[in-house]
């Protein structure tokens, strides 16, 4: 089975890097082998705080090691601090594990703004995309959508739009498995607003592409989207900057958040509320577990060369070992050779440069 | 009693906006009447369409008048259009109505650009306001919030964020009766992200107000919040400009049908879930309740120098009432009245330039 073939994968985990390190990476990671018993992993970061944990997990015992550095990330860094002292923290030396080949993915929760601007200088970014943007599923009314950027960059102009919409379309359907996804870019709706130039633009060179027959894929761009097409599902890929998107990504998980409290505070309303709650509870079970946020855990920083996967800085075990697994789904399907691939059979930049000209 | 003597209330509406306009505004005006008895409407728009809908309505024989136009702003028309031929039209007279003193405030579920354009022109801002914005009141965990701008502008520069920040601060005094405010500005809160220029030097001008002690209302200013911290309640009036306030609006919008449409899933998903519907129905009622959008429809263009209450176009007869509600209620308290005493007080835009200089 090709599968087997593709079993021996080695993850680079950023030991330190979040809220509840290295607890949860290291039970996030014993999580994951569950799933896929032929990963390896290195946990670069404190061996006198990573080997107790290790020995406590029977599925860590083996094809697994620590790579020791003192050396931490803080929360707190900025990125600039981080590329002139990180390179030696467990997050600059797991992604140099990945640039070395050692590792063929790298996951951290740890600082976004860190492990975006060190992995950019030690990666260097897919030819073709000028800055990486930062991807993640979301649940929707009828599946998943995926969302780029999510904050790496507060203004896009259009150029950049639309390296997004081809890079968040390729992950569609690497990650997703969906054979022709359709794109949207993000708007305002309203009849006052015109929306912004480059978002107009963009949508333009976007509209020429997808009209192109001969060579490089057909994109399947759908238009404009509003805020509520989001958990609305109307596409595939929502294509915004990462002010808008990292504000929607939040806005959303809080209303999700709200709701799921609201729920709680119903079936504790009354006497009768509680009863109801025991015969309708295997199905709010299903809806909580759909709806879990660890469950879409594990954002990838899409355009560089090798694949970098953040997980949330405050999840649990199983919402690290999810972020894993994208990573692992990354590396089983071969997506940064996939989507090289495709940025190349595409019109070159300058061809959209030209695209441009003519909106 | 107060209430009593300011009940000469004399609301315009423009009977012909809004999808399913003119019956839900009749409808909606007959229930509006029912909270608000003295309570006068002048319905602009068809007379033969609406004075058979009027006879249907007991409480509405009565200081009510309807007059007469066959011009209606279409939702598809641009503001310009509207500008130049909508003078006539429905939404220009109820527009009207106010600037002369006929009507107190005006009540249109039609085109969001074709109202702000022609009431701005029509009625004039403020003096102290650049532009006007689009208010609204969205539930969250602790009570309401008050969000600005939702769509009228999509770029801002600092001094627009502050006065945006002014009159949601007045609004929500005035209109949901907090006595101090606190005012959040959205940003992105991720590390990499320094947000936009703007933001952090409209941060820096609302920081200055908040600690100056001589004169003028002293601001609450409690800093950056994200897009979790809408549906959170973490402040009380959330400030942002137009494009990132209406994908963040919509994006809640989107995701708390999603969570209806989820719940409403999860008690027919089985036998025992209807059985726990049974018992848990009266809980759930109350939370549908609480959450019901229609219970928030109504957004203000504040800044302007009458009240003007946008409806959402697809609300229905209780959406609409509620939004008649919401002029009633800035009338009951002279908003406008207010928050031009607010401003006056401040210290004059030129002084908030200068903290400008110095931030």
């Amino acid at each position: 089975m090709t599968r087997e073939k593709k079993a021996n994968l080695t993850i680079a985990l950023d030991a330190m890097g979040g809220d509840r390190a290295p607890e949860i990476v290291v039970h996030g990671a014993s999580l994951a082998r569950e799933q896929h018993p032929g990963v390896h992993f290195i946990f670069y970061g404190r061996e006198p705080v990573i080997l107790p944990l290790l020995k406590k997990y029977q599925n860590l015992q083996n094809n697994v090691r620590i790579h020791h550095t003192d050396g931490v990330v803080s929360s707190g860094d900025k990125p600039s601090t981080a590329l002139r002292y990180g390179r030696g923290s467990s997050m600059g030396l797991a992604i140099e594990a990945v640039r070395d080949g050692v590792a063929g993915a790298v996951v951290s929760a740890g600082n976004t703004g860190a492990l975006m601007a060190m992995s950019k200088f030690m990666l260097g970014t897919l030819s073709g995309i000028q800055r990486p943007a930062i991807a993640s599923f979301l649940p929707t009314r009828r599946g998943e959508v995926v969302m780029l950027d999510l904050g790496a960059n507060v203004d896009c102009d259009s150029e950049q739009l639309v390296q997004f919409a081809i890079m968040g379309e390729v992950f569609a359907r690497t990650a997703l498995g969906i054979a022709e996804p359709t794109i949207g870019l993000l708007n305002v709706g309203a009849e006052d607003m015109k929306g912004r130039d480059q978002i107009r633009q963009a949508a333009s060179i976007l509209r020429s592409l997808s009209e192109m027959t001969d060579g490089g894929i057909p994109l399947k761009f759908h238009g404009f989207v509003e805020g509520d097409d989001i958990p609305q599902g109307t596409v595939d890929v929502i294509v915004t900057d990462g002010f808008s998107g990292n504000v929607a990504l939040k806005a959303i998980e809080g209303t999700s958040k709200l709701y799921t409290h609201f729920i709680r505070m119903a079936f504790k309303h009354s006497f009768w509320a509680r009863v109801g709650y025991i015969f309708a509870r295997p199905a709010f079970k299903h809806l909580k577990e759909w709806l879990d946020p660890r469950r879409y855990n594990g954002a990838v920083l899409l355009g560089l060369k090798g694949p970098v996967i953040k997980s949330h800085g405050g999840t649990d075990e199983y919402g690290f070992s999810t972020a894993i697994g994208v990573a692992i789904d990354m590396l089983n399907h071969g997506f940064i050779d996939r989507i090289h691939r495709e940025i190349e059979e595409l019109p070159l930049l300058s061809e959209i440069a030209n695209l441009k000209g003519l909106s």
